[in-house]
Parts: C-alpha cells; structure tokens; sequence
C-alpha cells in the first residue's frame, strides 16, 4: 500500500512531538507499506515569519513573502528526516523544486497544475520514507509559490490523487470529524464516515478541521481522507463520496462566530441596484454570505447581508463611501451574531429538517433572523449569544444519542 | 560596471543591519550600476540550525543537514528584497535552484562546477537588483548542498566569475587587511593591496577575513577583490595578482591560537615510519602542519608535529591505538602553544627576513620551538603566553611606523 500521511504544524511543533509522528510513519513503513509524509512549517514558524516580513516592509511582494514562507517546511522535513534516521530507517526529504511541484503562477495563493512523480517514485523504490514540504510549489517561473493557509492539506491530496495512493491521512489535534464541537456539545459524536459534499459545507461552516480547497480536490480525484489524531491511535473519519445506508438525516450541526449582519436602508427600488451593492463588495474582495431582500415599499427597499466579522469594517467603509451611488439612505451593522447549521446528504430526500430545527431553536427561545440553505445545508443567523444553546438544542433534535 | 557585493552573517543580524546593506546596495544601483547581492544566513541562525539537528541526530545525513542550513540564506535573502522594496527599489532573491549554482555531489563540503547565469542577467536588464543566497548549491541530484564554512565568500568570487563582474566586493566587520591584528598590536596598518598569494598565507594563519578557497577560486579566475567594512565607508584592501612597486617586504604578521604539538618518542629508526604516522594521521582526516624529525641515535628517533587544537584529542586517541604498529614508546602533547607568521611575496628575493624574525623574538625573550617556511611565509611555533609579545615585536621589526 502506498499511504500519504499529513502533519500539521502543531504535530512538529519541538522535538518530542517530531519524534512523535517519526515513529508513527515508521509503524507502517515496517508493515511494507510506501509512506509518503507532508509537513506543515514548524509550531507558529509561518507566522513568526510573516511578522519578519511586515516588519521591513508592510507591502511586500508577495513573491518574497513566498520566498521567505517556504524555509518553514523546508526546515521542518529536514529534521524529520534526521528524526527518523535516528530511528534507523532510511528517510529523505523533497521540497517543491525536488518534487517538483508546479503550481499557477499567482503568490500566497497559487494552485496545482501537476505534480511530477518520478523522484517520489524513484526515492520510495529504494525503500525510503518520503517527507515532503506541504503548502509550497513552483511556477512557470521557476520561483516558489505558496498555496494559501491550509494548503497542506491540499499537498497531501493532491500527491495522493497523483501518486494513485490507496490511503490519504489527515492527523490533526482531534479525533475526527465530530457532529458538533465537542466543547459545546459534550454528547457530540466522531462521525466513522462523511461524504465530500457534507464535509465542504461544514468546513465551509468553520469546522476547522480540513482545508476547503483539499476536499473539492479529494472530490475531484476521488482521493479518500481519514481524518484522524496525531496524538492517539484512534480510527478517526473517513471522507468519501459515498456513505453507508445507516447514515444519519443530519452528519453534523456547526457554529460560526466570525459572522457580521449589514444592512443597507432605503434604497431605490429599481433594477440594478442589489447588483450595484455586491459588485461594490466584490470589488473589495469582501465574501458576502447570507442574503435577505425586503420587498419594496414606498419606492424603496431595504438589502441585508452576512460577511466575515474581520471584514466588517471594510465593508461598512466601502458603503459609506459610495452611499449616493446605490442611492442608500443609511447603512446599519451588528456583529453581535453567528450562523449555526446543519447539514447532512440525506436532507436532499428529507423534508422535514428545516422545521425540525426551527422548532427545536422555538423550544429553547431562539430568535432566527436570516436563513439560508443548499442541497444539504440549513443555515440560520441568530444572536451570538444564543450559539452554544442552539447548537445543543439542534443536534440534540438530529443526532440520536 | 557590474558589482558583486557579499555580506556576511553579522551584517544582516537584523532588522537595522539588513536595512543598511540595503541603501549601501542601492547607492551603487542608483550610479547605474548593475548590482548583485551575496547573502550569509542571519546572525547565528546557521548554528542554531545545526544545534537544533544535533538534538535530533547527532550523526543525521549530511545531506539532510543541507537541506536544512539552506534556509538560513533564503530567509536572509527574501527579506532583502523586501527591504529594498521598501526603499522603492525593484529587486528579486534568488536561490541556488532558481539561480542554478551547479556543485559537485559531497554534501557540506561541495565545490561549485559551473553557474548558470541566464536568470540573474535576466533579471539585470530588467534593472533589478539580484540578491543570491551564498553557501549552498545544487548537486547532479537536484540535492542542496553547502560549501562550508565561509562559503559565502566562494559563492560571491564564482559569482563574480561567471557574471564577469567588473568587481567582487566582500564587506565584513573589518576595514580591510591589516598587517596584523589591531587589538593585538596598536599600530598595525590596513594594507591597499595585497596579493592573491600573502592573503592565502594569511588566511590559512587565522587572519580570519577571508574565507581561503574564495582567495583560491578569486586568484584562478583572476576575480579582483576588495575587502571593506559594511559599517564604514573606508576603502578596504585590494586582493590582486601583482600589487604596486612600493609594497612591502612583509605584508603582515599573522598569529593562530588554535594549534596543538604532539610528539611520537623513541621510534625505531627505519625507513616507512614516518609514512606509517602521518597516514594514520590522514586517514582519520585530521590536517598535520609544522613537522619536525629528530635525527636517529640509538636506533629511534622522535617526530614532532602540529595540530589543530580541536584534533588533539582524536590525534592522541590514534596514535595511542596503534602504538605498537608504529613502534612508538611513548606520546606526548602540549596545546600550550601557537605559531606566529610573517607573510610577504618580497621575502622571495630576500634572505634577511628568517633573521631578522629570530632576532626580534629573541630580543624579547621569546623561545622558538619549532619553524617551517614557505616561499612567502616563516611560521615560528612558540608558548601560547608569548603571542602577543612576539606578534608586536615581530611586526615592529618588519612594518615601518
């Protein structure tokens, strides 16, 4: 079997823990197994760098802040290479220009065009552990790109999709993936399998536990995930696309705190104007979420919208700024709220989800002030203050204890 | 003109350090000048990046601890573009990948076979300042490599090859080459020019400005050098081939601390033992330097010989090994002890200057132990106490105040 198996930056944040995943490696490489390792940069390397850099120059191209990143992995696949020489087995680490790795050309954010396999290849013939940089590539140009936090994740998969490996491991600080956050919720359960579509929308949801781009690119290339911990030898979750029949309505109930609600009032009730808006927040690279339109009265309407609470201010200052334009009488902000959800593949068959949960959050005195669903996804916005009370109330109605 | 500027670990230490490099590089740049910049790894980081191995793997690969120096000079050069960025000028760092420095496969001890230079003019005519990281270059196997200690200066003086560089400046925290070292004797002199071969003396002495196989390498291509200070704008010292008419019979007095004598007692006097002791010396690496053999008399003979404080214990352990195989009766050491030089290419034509030396030392009451001589250089082997005596008195007697 050939397995890739990934560490994030907390797993090789000293010594112990380096030694830590070493031996885990190690375990299946003495069952016979080719074994593939990705790292991330060491414990809080990345950031501790990205201050460097903002230190001699806040504008900084992002070709050199790329430059500059890509040391972290290259320092931590180094040493894990020693680690595991330490332990007698044969291990060589690759950075991007020895795999290679070729991504598009954009820094800080590029994506994989193709991996060649070839040195991989060559490297575990001759029956050594392979240890990899996560998060880096290299572009037309010959110079290092970075793949955007959580790009790690997306190395693993897309060195699983390209070597054909028949296993791809995310071990991270938790078990698995779990119906809620085990902190809120202390009946939450380690999900044994999610499909691809269920753990986009809940990564998506602020379930940190895969990066986003690596599970549509697992999708994609039909590469199957386990998510499991670095810490304990605990089975963890597996990611595919299809889920056994005893599946449960609901996979999981997630909260999001990192959520604002902007409202924009009095506007022109004409065509072009909603269009006027979000193409204004699309200018500013501001993601906007849920949306509610009211209906038209007195020649005006009234739009509100959810954005990241870290780009409130930048939208409020956008909307100020071009209040005439979209013919605004006034603009108003609360970030004093959060989305919880749920979703769950077999909602697509199932009626009664989004009532079920209305009358769940109705039970415990929720006030629900937007909505917004998918396929397999109920969404409502409601006061920050309510979250943890509703997510106990929604997944105690869903998920059988 | 086309300037190859190298700096050193201490002159990029931090931010303020890295800061200066920047305006000293882009004063020359804003002449019109087409500037390349070589980099040593910040401050300590090198050895803090070998600490940091040693804890994992006291005997890791040289090929993973390459991998893991390399960071050192990416991190330096990165931020060096950034910090020029921030004085508005245009530049890009470069690694050995991007660059392609090629090098012989030894890992931590490679040698530079050839320098691609497409990217660096590339990147020259699109009027950017080119930071390079010195130290490291790439094998036959697309493996970094490092040069070793000092290799920085190596990679500046290929550099300057390769590029045809109408100079190769090595800044470092002193203003040239002195005639001997400054804290040891007040008057010493900061020489205009000295030759290829007195600085290759020098260096091997101790006279740690100049790494030795960049004077080499500096000497073969018929790259000029300039030594100079990054903190002032002195002039610094010339390294050429043939210098100015009205250079000096001694050009400088070197002193060199780490230095051990061990002598082999009561050998039997046949042919093939000194062969037998100084192989052994070389087949466990360790560098022998004065020799000393006494004449036989009654069928043994004793042999003397230096070596660098550091090997004395390994030495020891050898020779004590195999005693009886070189038929020795007893070993002794002393690492009290340290060498004196004068270095001057005008000694070739004058006979004086063997004389005039002993005369000095023995002027101030300084015993000589051993002696050994070069074309250039009279090395005296003296107690480590006497040094800085013998070294003034020794460059009184040469240089004119």
């Amino acid at each position: 079997m050939l397995i890739v198996k990934k560490f994030g930056g907390s797993s090789v944040a000293d010594k112990e823990r380096i030694m830590n995943v070493a031996r885990r490696c190690i375990e299946d490489y003495n069952k016979g197994h080719d074994v593939v390792v990705v790292l991330s940069a060491m414990g809080k390397t990345t950031d501790r760098l990205l201050e460097m850099a903002a230190d001699i120059n806040p504008d900084a191209k992002k070709r050199e802040i790329d430059m500059l990143l890509a040391t972290g992995e290259q320092t931590s696949v180094a040493l894990m290479a020693m680690a595991m020489g330490s332990m007698g087995v044969s291990a060589i680490s690759l950075n991007a220009f020895q795999v290679v790795m070729h991504t598009t050309s954009e820094y800080s954010n590029a994506k994989f065009k193709r991996i060649d396999t070839e040195r991989i290849r060559h490297e575990l013939d001759s029956r050594k552990i392979v240890i990899v940089t996560g998060f880096q590539g290299i572009n037309k140009y010959d110079d290092l790109t970075t793949l955007g936090r959580g790009g790690s994740d997306t190395t693993a998969v897309a060195l699983a999709a390209a070597l054909h490996a028949d296993a791809c491991e995310i071990y991270t600080d938790v078990e698995g993936v779990y119906t809620a956050d085990p902190r809120v919720v202390p009946n939450a359960k380690k999900m044994k399998e999610i499909t691809y579509d269920e753990m986009l929308e809940l990564a998506t949801l602020g379930a940190k536990v895969l990066h986003n781009r690596s599970v549509e690119m697992a999708k994609k290339y039909g590469v199957q995930l386990v998510v499991r911990s670095s810490l304990t030898e605990a089975e963890g979750t597996v990611v595919k696309e299809v889920v056994k029949m005893e599946q449960m309505l609901i996979s999981g109930v997630a909260a999001d705190r990192n959520t604002a609600r902007i409202a924009v009032i009095g506007l022109k009730d004409e065509p072009g104007i909603a269009f006027k808006v979000f193409n204004l927040m699309a200018a500013h690279k501001i993601s906007v979420d849920v949306i509610l339109q009211s209906i038209g009265r007195d020649g005006t309407k009234d739009i509100s919208f959810t954005v990241a609470k870290t780009d409130m201010k930048d939208a409020l200052a956008v909307l100020e700024e071009n209040k005439d334009r979209i013919t605004a009488q006034r603009i108003e902000s609360d970030d004093k709220v959060a989305k919880v959800s749920v979703v769950g593949a077999g909602m697509q068959t199932n009626t009664g989800v989004a009532s079920g949960m209305f009358e769940a959050l109705y039970n415990v005195g929720v006030n629900i002030r937007m909505i917004s669903t998918s396929d397999i996804r109920i969404t409502v916005l409601i006061d920050e203050e309510d979250v943890d009370k509703a997510t106990r109330a929604v997944h105690d109605k869903f998920i059988p204890d």
